[in-house]
């Protein structure tokens, strides 16, 4: 069929990671692609394929994932977007959702025109349990030292050579890793990473990197030695799926302050706090 | 053994309720009563029972619960009440935990004592989704009148005679049903119930009434009508579970401004704005 005759959508959407095999489809398994997909074999009787900007892991959850398909022009739009969303979050399964679908311009990727990709790891401290949010949320018996998270955290941040992290299926190892934040509330540790891309695992294992220096087992000079070493230094450790969210995908041809109502990311990738609160569905 | 050799320890515990058959000890089912005399038990070993300030049914969920129970002088509380509500947590299940631990005077009574319950409903309206909060929050796909709904919650304050909607143990339906409070923010619409006490489903029942009264299916002079009525008017129904939370319960010695930090309760059982965010552990 012609490219003519479809229109390119793009979905933001939000998954509990929890009982995903991953974002991508594999054979014999629960992912969130394949989900999407058999949403909209149903709803327009025909194969299309989702094209998704980020791959997560098994356990991962997203606010902010964003999927891009294309729609044969007759088919299943009647009503509009509004309501094709209510349609696809009337099939899909309740732990997968479709929060606001846009048009794309013809030959939008919404894996390589991503501009950035901000992650949040949410960590309960102290001990503290939060039973409500426990599936979202590492929960630890230490006391963290944030400053000491920080620190650690800054050392990280620049264009470099991630090899010590891992690889990309091409084998290519040098990411923009653009702001690494620790903030505090109470018990809740909260670590907010934005890149350009990641390799894989890398969130997570930047995060137990900060685990161990919140927990002063490691010094923030430490971080350059393991950052320059290389062959997997981190001897693969990396922290629980559980605690991380896919928040954000920011596009080159997108202001700033576009997006989600969660702070904006100006063109270096650094946030400035927006307004707070409940994101638009 | 004498009173005098226990001590009156009183904690806020939060739960998830899905995976409860409720609050209150029953036998063969898992309930919230049971865990905690059971987790008591193995760390103080001896059986201790546990009194908690509300009642609330299978899946109804809570982060203010009010639980009280006496522990021996000498048993189980070496370093203190901190280390003590850390090793409780480390024996409870990952929906059930203790946020705050305090000593309290003897003979305190939780559900006797106190003075307000308030309680949140939490509704997702407009077909919209939020899969990470699924577990707390009704789904709907109508879009609520809001200002209907409040119009409606207007008509139900007071101390009066709540027979329609159901009656507790001792077969008393007089309630002092101090405010009804409809909010929204997005698509999420929040209903606050505060009460000196609640019969069986009250909550619940006051919810069903709104949402009806929020579709439209009912004008706010018919709620005169439903509340006048006796035999169960409603014929039973009542709002599911998973949207409600036991959010706090307020006693007679505190100050208003004390307790949680989302806000105050006056002598009247209204509420006023206070810090909000996350709750302090």
């Amino acid at each position: 069929m012609a490219a003519r005759a479809h229109r390119v959508l793009r979905a933001t959407i939000e998954y509990d990671g929890t009982a995903f095999a991953g974002s991508q489809v594999q054979p014999n398994a629960r992912t969130v692609q394949g989900e999407l997909e058999e949403a909209l074999n149903r709803l327009i009787g025909e194969r299309t394929r989702v094209h998704l900007a980020g791959r997560t892991d098994a356990g991962v959850h997203a606010t902010g994932q964003v999927a891009v398909f294309h729609l044969p022009r007759r088919g299943g739009t009647a009503g509009g977007l509004p309501q094709l969303r209510r349609r696809l979050n009337a099939v899909l399964p309740p732990d997968l959702a479709v929060r606001s679908l846009r048009v794309e311009r013809a030959g939008f990727d919404p894996r390589r025109d991503a501009r950035w990709r901000v992650y949040r790891y949410r960590i309960r401290m102290n001990g503290a349990k939060h039973p409500l949010e426990r599936h979202r949320t590492l929960e630890i018996d230490d006391r963290l030292d944030v400053a000491a998270m920080q620190d650690a955290a800054n050392r990280m941040v620049g264009e470099r050579d991630f090899a010590s992290l891992g690889a990309d299926e091409h084998g290519r190892t040098v990411r923009h890793l653009a702001e690494v934040r620790v903030t505090r509330r109470g018990d809740l540790v909260e670590v907010r990473v934005t890149a350009n891309a990641f390799l894989r695992r890398m969130v997570r294992s930047i995060v137990a990197i900060l685990l161990a220096a919140g927990r002063g087992r490691l010094a923030a000079g430490d971080v350059d030695r393991l950052l320059a070493g290389s062959g997997r230094a981190l001897d693969g450790r990396a922290a629980p799926a559980k605690g991380l969210t896919l928040e954000r995908v920011v596009y080159a041809a997108e202001q700033p302050n576009e997006g989600t109502n969660r702070g904006s990311v100006d063109r270096r990738g650094r946030h400035h706090q927006g307004m707070t609160g409940e994101q638009g569905t």
